[in-house]
């Protein structure tokens, strides 16, 4: 049975734009694998496969249900390790928690403050009131007063990817000469910011947007293609 | 030959507080390799080796002389590769790369803003003069204003470990089960508070802090047993 990929979605049910589900869909891109995603709703979360799921993504590979994108980078690895590894050794695979880690706490909080509004503009109805009350109970504000798009702001966040850069020297990728699963998890967060904004996070000739560029161009342009 | 290690001493030669030193000589330890230190001062790293020399560490082993502590890394890798590996794999010495930026531009970036003053009252008479005048001039303002111990400061920083905390749940190290280099990378910015100051970065039971106990005793515990 083909693989199944519960992907979160906007109003327009092809508009995937999680950063956590575009790990996952890159992982299993780079492991060559068969796979269907399906669309779901944040208000629909609860209803997906064994009914005992809360976030997104889920995977469904014939009777084994992983949820978390770290999580299911493991078990791809492990049940698929004649494909591609998505660590480079057991070295890259402790270090890449790390690149998981800072994507998900470090540079998410960031862009968040910078598209929150974009993403609830493009969310089902019923989405939209369940976002705009879990959002603004987390950040203890309206989601207006969240974004922040000074020129200040901004600059801080173009700084803040100084770690970026010094790792793109000399090599194309976070993983080398080609990409690894730290790579997924870092341009998970930029293409979640793509999908549901056209707000430029970086200049164009910033290393760290080129290597995106090459990240959006990867598996037949997969990123790029994909409808924001 | 034994390996020379160029190390940043204070006004007491014993003291040692470099980060980018504390990267190299775990390393050099890591690799279970014979060396000594030699103690330097800001304002004797001119002369040393081939008198080419601008920053600490350096490296020289025989005719080698090395610097920028990822570079003697790789060449330590490369040139004992029958030692324990600093990296774990082709994909753990990529992902590396990151979590030495990280350090060093991140980390390293808000520990400066704690112990700024610290630093400056080890130093030698003559490097103290050094510091203040290029360390003043690259933040624009006194060594007194750029610290700031605020409760806010300090909460803030511990908030952006929060990669680090998630990194080691369920792993004692950021390489596994054991260290890698990336441990090293992120230990020296530790280390280098520690070895300058009394000032508590962290919480006793911040699992930041209890990793870190862990690399203080890596080693017979040399990081430990050093001079601060």
């Amino acid at each position: 049975m083909t693989i199944q990929l519960y992907d979160l979605c906007a109003a327009d049910r092809e508009r995937r734009f999680s950063p956590a589900c575009w790990r996952t869909r890159m992982a299993l891109e780079h492991k060559g694998l068969a796979y269907e995603t399906v669309p779901v709703l944040f208000t629909e979360i609860a209803s997906i496969a064994d009914r005992q799921q809360r976030t997104l993504p889920v995977l469904v590979d014939g009777d084994e249900i992983k949820r978390d994108s770290f999580e299911i980078a493991l078990y791809l690895e492990k049940n698929y390790g004649d494909k591609p590894s998505l660590f480079g050794g057991e070295g890259g695979m402790a270090l890449s928690r790390f690149l998981h880690g800072w994507a998900g706490a470090t540079l998410d909080a960031q862009i968040v403050r910078l598209v929150l509004c974009d993403i609830h503009a493009i969310l089902d109805e019923a989405d939209q009131s369940y976002f705009r009350d879990s959002r603004e109970k987390r950040f203890g504000t309206s989601l207006e007063a969240v974004v922040n798009r000074s020129d200040e702001a901004v600059q801080a966040f173009r700084n803040s990817l100084l770690p970026l850069r010094l790792s793109l020297k000399g090599q194309n990728f976070l993983g080398g000469d080609a990409p690894l699963y730290g790579d997924y998890c870092v341009f998970g967060s930029f293409q979640w910011a793509r999908m549901v904004s056209d707000f430029a996070l970086l200049q164009e000739d910033d290393p760290v947007q080129l290597w995106f560029e090459r990240c959006l161009d990867l598996f037949d342009g997969l990123g790029r293609k994909a409808k924001g």
